[in-house]
């Protein structure tokens, strides 16, 4: 059988319900002990005995609190601490990123390192990496923000237990092991640095800021979406399934992968090792291809697919028109399998969303008709610090749900 | 904020305690108090109070325990009463089907009606299920079996709070509302009468007594599955995905439709509106059309393209052929979407295993290389009752989650 939680301990109860708290103040800053109280089922002593720990913990930090439509006296409201934050990094196939979130959620330091990273060996980026992370925590000490942990997000299939890379195809990389490097992102913090997969980290991001977020109308949406598959696009093509607002990453964290959907039986063949994939028709090289772009010759492929775009040039065009065509074949079956009807479209399809809409709904109509309603098909509005603030809210919510670690 | 529970009403522990008990006793039959309060973390006072309420419910009975490996003298042991069971009804698209299952888990009945029921209305199918659960209920009543509950499961799209059947095109069917006619099946049952999907009733039928079960060695596979996609063969295609040893039903319930996955851009239009989905190239009427057979000249068709598959028939082996490679293509996407690296095949793919697992093993070692390991892809052995065993046994589980309800 397996084990099952030993009743009554106090340590453990302790721990939920500083959890509890802690969810509470992050959901609504500025609540005051009394607001926590009711929203928790917890008794006001138990709020105030808890808060007091977190007080002195440094989390969280006491407010005036006037809120609308209250009478009375203010009383004295509680937010987290803006003075704690976390690092975020990125890896992906042409760029590095990093960035410091605070625990008012503002990105307040936030870098981005052209360059090319397919066949790189992990020796030759950590070291850059760790150069930016350096320069980060040094922005955040000057804008008096203490680094509590972090997360690193990479365009791959993750073991988070082991901190390894599995597979990263558009890398070239694959069981690269990160147990050691991760630490010396953040030495000093904490809470250690966690390694993520940049599809999921972009979905979570598009849950907590973007279409999953309470911001009402806005983003062509009918409100915020609970279930929904984000794809990332980028040179390859991942996923994130988001389901009754949770991430929902399968068995070994890898669910969700979109990009290796066999969108036709005959296609190319793909770095993944199979055969017919969303990303070899779909992915930013597969697209630049099709659209005639020769990489070698401009440094900036996408503004030149955009220029050609705008210019009606019919090859580009049809380029992402094919795109929008199999990426309406992989909505289709990976909704299916999820019974998702929700999707939020990030990174070049975002960009490309005027030419490659027309083509992905006519494809979805075509192969699922009524599954994903028109209101339901969105673009991110998050641009390319996605994945990041994603990483860096997670690190947040895991440094909070770990709150009890900082508490004698 | 959403609601979250109130903290120490004794009455949710108590519930909580009894389906703990309870869950103990159908895991475990023959259990001591004494292990059952061992295995829970509850005092052997608390187990002993919840028992004597459970054996005066009649959910439960004692038995002499005498187990292998243990030393003294014989204790009392609890199982689940095998004088309570359940019924499980199914319509499918060429057979209506009843059974009823005990508390020990044996199938006691079991009556099948071959029919076509496609395009057949409710009205018609009703009242030919109604007899047939009143010949079954009677059955049970003779072999002294007092039937609680039970569940219908269909080929088909399901909404399980209102009881509507909303897609099962290839039975015509579309928002078929059920909520007075389930009932009907079983006037007397205290905790009536539930609707299920029969891909999803047939994936836990062989999470609990197929390859999901803890027996070990048989079934050609290494041991057992936790997490696994199912692939329900019949005229329609189907499919139920089991994660961590749970039904992963999705936000609407309806996860794991592989039936509707697109496997060809340019493929046949399909029952459900879309086009290109393995169940056009995969389905039992695709492969009887394909391999020529025909419909109007036999009433077992599966008996006759068995017969040709066994002389060799170069068009049948070459329809059952294109249809394992088509769901080699479909299990690839699936298994990507869902992070599963195990698949059940059940119907007509494990009647046709023989011919059709070398065209799905060549197909998704093209696709989709590594996915899927050779000694994770197994075929059904439970035959035509799993989708009605898993129907009950599902009706079990839910009796015993709400078995406060027998408890003054």
């Amino acid at each position: 059988m397996a084990a099952t939680p030993a009743p009554g301990r106090v340590g453990d109860v302790r721990r939920q319900n500083l959890a509890l708290v802690l969810a509470g103040i992050q959901r609504n800053g500025g609540a005051t002990r009394a607001q926590l109280a009711a929203e928790s089922g917890l008794t006001k002593a138990s709020v105030s005995s808890l808060v007091t720990d977190l007080l002195e913990s440094g989390l969280v930090q006491e407010i005036t609190a006037t809120r609308d439509g209250e009478r009375g006296r203010p009383g004295t409201g509680l937010v987290l601490n803006p003075a704690r934050g976390v690092l975020a990094a990125e890896i992906n196939v042409d760029y590095l990123a990093v960035g410091v979130l605070d625990f008012a959620g503002e990105l307040v330091f936030h870098e981005t390192l052209e360059r090319h990273n397919r066949g790189s060996r992990p020796s030759d980026l950590m070291p850059l990496l760790l150069a930016m992370a350096e320069r980060a925590a040094t922005m955040a000490a000057d804008a008096g923000v203490e680094l509590l942990g972090g997360e690193l997000t990479v365009p791959g299939l993750v073991d988070t237990e082991r901190n390894v890379v599995l597979a990263a195809p558009n890398l070239g990389w694959a069981d690269v092991r990160l147990s050691e490097e991760l630490p010396r992102l953040l030495p000093e913090a904490p809470f250690g640095v966690t390694l993520s997969n940049e599809a999921n980290s972009a979905a979570l991001a598009e849950l907590w800021f973007g279409h999953g977020a309470d911001h009402g109308a806005g983003h062509g949406t009918n409100g915020r979406f609970r279930d929904f598959l984000y794809i990332s696009g980028e040179v390859g093509v991942g996923g994130g399934l988001v389901i009754a607002s949770r991430l929902f990453a399968g068995p070994q964290g890898h669910a969700g992968e979109i990009g290796h959907v066999v969108v036709h039986p005959d296609g190319p063949l793909c770095a993944c090792g199979g055969q017919g994939c969303l990303e070899t028709f779909a992915g930013q090289e597969a697209i630049y291809a099709s659209a005639g772009i020769d990489r070698g010759s401009t440094a900036k492929p996408m503004d030149e697919l955009l220029s050609h775009l705008a210019q009606g040039a019919e090859r580009a065009v049809s380029a992402v028109q094919q795109a929008g065509h199999y990426l309406g074949i992989g909505v289709a079956s990976t909704a299916r399998v999820a019974n998702i009807s929700a999707v939020v479209l990030g990174g070049h399809f975002a960009a490309l969303e005027e030419w490659i809409a027309p083509a992905l709904r006519g494809s979805l109509d075509r192969h699922a008709p009524g599954l994903i309603p028109p209101e339901n098909l969105a673009f991110s509005g998050l641009g390319r610090t996605g994945a990041l603030r994603g990483a860096a809210a997670t690190s947040v919510r895991r440094i909070l749900s770990q709150a009890y670690e900082l508490i004698p």
